[in-house]
């Protein structure tokens, strides 16, 4: 197995370090043959070679049979709107070079985090949906994009395919077969020529699932049922911008933020990542909360390489982890707590 | 003073009716001289005349002093991508031809509900801030939008000019140096042109209003802070569809939904309406919530004649039925509750 490692910045390449030594473990104990090619994205990669996303990166991710990704942001290019360069270009450029098509995004609770959660207990206990957000098109890639030439006015494209949609929602209805049988699609039908298409592609495939509801929901309310009323969905299908929003949102119900794992997958390569960002104002001080990176490299093992034991176990040392109280900071809830390494030794 | 009455769908006309009420005895209790006119929008308006905002509505409006206006929308149009008219671009056209480019949305919480909040009581108790949503650009009148000739592809276009961004970015400023003097710029600037655009203009107007306290967050960070922290905001200001997505998502956390007034400001014309929905399995049954429409009213004495004492009335008159239990359903808790129109009786 050849693992791409792209910690990228922040706390990046503290949580990757964890992932890496359990990876490395679970090699060991089952007897896989596990390598790691590492390299620069981002901010870091700004830094090193000028580009966020260079050649040299992307040979490796291409080569790789999986990629594990920190995560991407530095501060010091958030408030300069006209800086030429900025780290997210690196995300979009190595999402879209990589063909990243679907962002799989579970939502599911920890028995013993769900008190975190800023909902009431009974709103989010059982918890359990999935997004699969559409990562390559939309307004993230739409053109024209721009301003017009006194940079008076400007503007940006939003486009969608009937192929881009089919091939997303047809990953959201192939989980939902495997699920709860509930697909959500979201969109703002009513106002966008993009999301009539995506609600009109949806409808024409639904037959051919005939186990799937399919249910049609608007995105503003979408984004007030996630908090009345979260365990309505199973599966949700969604366009670039709206999930990236909506996912976001997603996040924070399970009181377990630090811990969601994702998968990015597209025909041929995968990337497992972390959801929470760079965390810039923790970077470098070991505090950092590795497991999000190391759920990722569960559903490494299983997604990319289809070994649900490997997987399981991953997910069970967390849990083990989590019921013992061998946790980082922000999770210890004032008791005792453990620097970032030390999770992952522990782990490992 | 001259009012236009939208009622509008679902239970729009419902709702209008106790609002209506209300004036009047405001009305005869502070000797003004209040006439009303009535005109249809929306699904009604389809129904009636074949266009959801037909000009004898938009003439109407247009002579109005205020405009209390109801909710739009329809369940016969939703499932269906290829109508050709559709009730909501009533409502877009009302917004677009009126000018009504500021939506004003405050989230407050009513000490008597604020236990019907999804949020944890800690979270949620004295939030108190104001969306200012863009409502007349970006990708809801942005130009091209549609298909390509064989269907296959659809597009939208976002567009801002620096005009259109200074204009509700000032009104936002405004509120702050009133209020707590925080102001949140929320954007997508590092995706967005758009956005980028955005950042830059309220970074170029900031130095006018040195007291207040600017801060640029990303929509999908404030996704999550909206729930995670709600107390941390004061005045939000944010492009059309970032509004509309966050303030529906801001409108649950308060537990009184239901509650929520808001206002279109424009140049000239202001309109005042409920930010809850058509809700159509409820029309009809006298069964709906009037009060954000009630409050909806207060806030018309308020921003359209400067009546302060009238809206403060209101208010208060709203705040007993509450503290006295003179409430429908939705709110009743399983107590004694009352129809829509004993609501609406009582509080005039
Ligand atoms: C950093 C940013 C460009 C990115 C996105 O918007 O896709 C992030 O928010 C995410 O969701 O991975
Ligand atoms: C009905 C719809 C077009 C409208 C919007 O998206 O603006 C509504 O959601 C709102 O927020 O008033």
């Amino acid at each position: 197995m050849n693992i791409a490692l792209l910690p990228g910045d922040g706390i990046g390449p503290e949580v990757i370090d964890q992932a890496v030594k359990v990876v490395k473990a679970i090699g060991q104990k089952f007897g896989h043959q596990i390598s790691f090619k590492e390299a620069v994205v981002g901010a870091a990669a700004i830094d090193a070679t000028g580009l966020p996303y260079p050649d040299s990166t992307h040979e490796i991710a291409a080569a790789s049979d999986a990629v594990l990704f920190g995560a991407i942001g530095d501060p010091k290019y958030d408030n300069d709107p006209k800086a030429k360069v900025r780290p997210e270009q690196g995300l979009l450029l190595m999402r879209q070079k990589l063909g990243l098509f679907a962002n799989v995004r579970p939502t599911f609770t920890f028995p013993s985090l769900v008190h975190k959660s800023p909902l009431k207990l009974d709103r989010v206990e059982g918890v359990d949906f999935v997004f699969f957000r559409e990562l390559t098109g939309g307004v993230y890639f739409g053109e024209p994009r721009g301003r017009n030439e006194q940079g008076t006015k400007a503007f940006d494209t939003n486009v969608y395919s009937k192929e881009e949609i089919t091939r997303l929602a047809r990953m959201g209805f192939e989980a939902a077969q495997k699920r709860r049988k509930l697909l959500t699609c979201v969109d703002k039908a009513n106002v966008m020529a993009t999301s009539r298409l995506w609600r009109e592609t949806v409808q024409e495939l639904a037959p051919e699932y005939p186990d799937v509801k399919v249910e049609y929901e608007f995105v503003d309310a979408v984004a007030m049922r996630l908090i009345q009323w979260p365990k309505a969905y199973d599966v949700l299908i969604t366009e670039n911008l709206f999930g990236d929003i909506l996912t976001d949102e997603a996040s924070v119900i399970s009181g377990s933020m630090g811990l969601m794992p994702s998968a990015s997958l597209g025909t041929s390569i995968k990337l497992f990542e972390p959801i929470h960002g760079s965390y810039p104002q923790a970077a470098g001080k070991d505090i950092a909360n590795p497991l999000a990176t190391v759920l990722s490299a569960a559903m490494m093992f299983e997604y990319a390489f289809d070994l649900k034991e490997e997987a399981q176990l991953i997910s069970d040392v967390v849990n083990q982890s989590l019921a013992e109280g061998y946790v980082t900071e922000d999770i210890a809830d004032g008791g005792p707590s453990y620097k970032t390494s030390q999770v992952g030794d522990w782990l490992a």
